[in-house]
């Protein structure tokens, strides 16, 4: 395992000598308050990168379509107040300098894996990169979809495991740890996404230990303060009780596998 | 089957009440007289809707990825020449004024299908729209997809059933058949795409009689005038020998399911 | 395309030189009544090969596993007062030799292909064995399956193409053509089973009319005089009165190819 | 978690209240000199379930068949001069009583799965079960399968996720964490096969960790004294030489998912 580090910003990097890098938040930005109260509850744990969705791909035209650049400024407004990086996705190359300007992360969504003029467009930009393995993608593909990036000249790149289409109908896709693996091998940095492997609460702990334990470098995952009510992804999130005891567990595998713990105490505000 | 007509053109429509619709040409278009050998060998036959790659989506940055804008000239001049309808793809949202500006019918490649800023601006152009379906996709997110396109105002929708990834590692991908009856069923026309279902030319006959006899409303063949010379999907193509002897053969099961036959007669040019 | 003849009975072969053949009748025995009504519905259309299951290989244990040999004992009998064949599903070695005692041709079921033992056993008999592929196994493991038959000294092995597990989840299975082009090519005669791969009623005539249009040397069909109240696999059965359309389409298509059409003259018991 | 505990012998048993249980050996055994020294280096580890294959099943007829009853005699030999437990697959229902003379675990095979006459055999039998997914099996078919097995009276039975059949080519199979899971939750102890799923060595140690992090109950791994000549699944085995490393990462993980540690002093022979 030789993936190197990439600089998330000046203090958090993610890579093989890093600290595991956990990334929460809501599947969708649904308001200030909830947001706020998921940020809050990272806060008090130590977690500084907060994901959320303002632009949301819905396979329906009649779902969710999340707040839009509102839900931006919700992100970047609630990342400030605790001192946090911002990562949430660019849904098409139109929307890359409105995300690029209030996120630290841009994140490319699996459906969007092969879509090359964002690649393209993410590759000119001055922000790391999430980039989703698409769910019917090879390991292959997707090493090659991040070359398209860096070919453009952005090199910081963080590849994200969260799951394949299988035939397998009990859980919402296939966590694939091996593919965590592999595309570290190759010298990216890997975080696994457990939320949206499962598709159910009940799975996402023991997926998320699974790829810590697979060596990945950090993990994204869906948490929202009443997922009952969740306009999005709600039968995947952790409530926000669940999460201590969530990153409790992730700590102690990331220990036995080598791994830096990140810093439980929380930051101060930057 | 119930499913409607979409008119292509003033002459040409695609549906369960048309003739079936041949769409041939090479995958990419490489040159003048390369796309104009493989347009006379269609004239002569009657066929009369020019497929061609201008921008295309390639999984390795090194790959050729197309002439661009001149690609679009080159497919506009022949098809002009020999009074044919041009249908190829949009890469992204900033291709679609482009592509809309050459092209008679506007694809939409299998790897963007569910690129939602794309199916929306797609969504919103006064051209007949040629959707693939995603090679992991369902048939139900397949259904979706097209939704997204007729809420913006656009209902001239062509299906492309071109075969799905499965385990089996024979072919390229697996002609999902059955997904073109069930398609059909919900009122959209389908064609089949059986060059890269197959991957290998050998099968490109087979794979084509299955998808008329399962109810197909029109088909997408990749011809090459020196397959093993092509820069893209060689493997793939018809050699312009084989396209006589093919046609024949689709048009007998074609008749066998009740289809119209397509007009052998060549059309004098517009 | 150069697959071999395989000899059922002295009058009825199956392969590339031979009509269709088109296998017929429930999927379970259920009763003498039930089998006779099939039966007497097939005898009207010149059809000659019955098929049913005595012995069910079911998921769940709580399932109808089938009469056992009182299955046998009708399937034969109602074959006798019709002329007809017999082909039915040896589920373990053990059932070998009763299976032969009553079948004209043993079936290999889909979950068995690549249990050696019954492999083994099969090819020590004199009877021709219809090989289901393993519905996740790929066109080389089933070749070699065929092989392991071959082997021991029997070659009279009919390959039956039956749809493949997939992400898709709006059919029960996908009908692989291209497989049955594949394994044909590979000199073996090759049946399609469209309702299987379909599982659904209304898909079964454009599955199995894809597998003729592919290169299919026969069908194998389930039909049931009261599908709605089937102990297996209702769903997926044609009823009686759907069977003579079914066999009219089937042949146009089938004529269509160049495949000479199976007798429809009813034939007089033997 | 509220898997049930299944004894495999009077000292040893798996499930959520025991230590995870070590289970390895070669592939196939090939002769006493290779099976002593696999043996010989687990001994010195603690580890106390020796797995070896004697009857083969292989894709391919021409492909090593296993050395049949010599190859139980020489597992058993072996286990009791170590004071081991041996697990070795029956093939087919006419083996179960051969197997049971000599095995203290009978493994049913992948492909077997669905083979019911099997699970019916081994349900009648007084010793325990492995009971491998069916690479091609959701988890309510296997967890179906091993109530085919209840049903007639053993309940001893372990499940054992060994990786199921995807698109991705870059692995054998796709090691399915969150099965391990969902089949706990039901009740079964759930061992993990790092070495079928992952098909390449290099890989047998993240998947390893990455079941027991998910919380399986156990691993199954595959070791050879010279991989690169092993006469079958080469690629996939560990060496002797990796297995303290392996052993000692995998405590580890164990012990940070709460799991008691496997005693690493070496038993004295029974």
């Amino acid at each position: 395992m030789t993936c190197a580090d990439v600089a998330l910003s000046p203090q958090v990097a993610v890579g093989a000598g890093q600290p595991l890098v956990l990334m929460a938040g809501p599947c969708a930005v649904e308001s200030f308050a909830q947001t706020h109260a998921v940020a809050a509850a990272m806060a008090a744990l130590g977690l500084r990168v907060l994901r959320g969705g303002a632009f949301k791909p819905r396979t329906s035209p009649d779902s969710f379509q999340g707040l839009g650049e509102e839900g931006l400024r919700i992100l970047r407004a609630v990342a400030d107040e605790f001192g946090m990086l911002v990562v949430t996705e660019a849904l098409g190359v139109a929307h890359v300098p409105l995300v690029a300007q209030y996120a630290d992360i841009i994140q490319i969504g699996s459906r969007n894996m092969q879509h090359f003029p964002l690649l393209w467009a993410v590759g000119e930009v001055d922000k790391p990169v999430l980039l989703k393995r698409g769910f019917m993608s090879t390991v292959r593909e997707w090493l090659l979809a991040a070359e398209h990036i860096a070919r453009r000249g952005n090199e910081r790149i963080v590849l994200c495991e969260r799951g394949i289409r299988t035939f397998e109908t009990a859980t919402r896709n296939t966590l694939d740890v091996q593919a965590i693996a592999l595309a570290r091998a190759e010298g990216w940095p890997v975080v696994g996404d457990p939320s949206h492997a499962a598709g159910r609460a009940d799975l996402v702990l023991p997926a998320a230990l699974a790829a810590v334990a697979a060596g990945a470098d950090g993990l994204l995952v869906e948490v929202h303060p009443r997922p009952a009510q969740a306009l999005s992804d709600g039968a995947q999130s952790l409530p926000l009780e669940a999460l201590p005891d969530f990153v409790a567990a992730v700590q102690r595998v990331a220990a036995a596998v080598g791994r830096a713990m990140p810093t439980l105490t929380p930051e101060a505000p930057a």
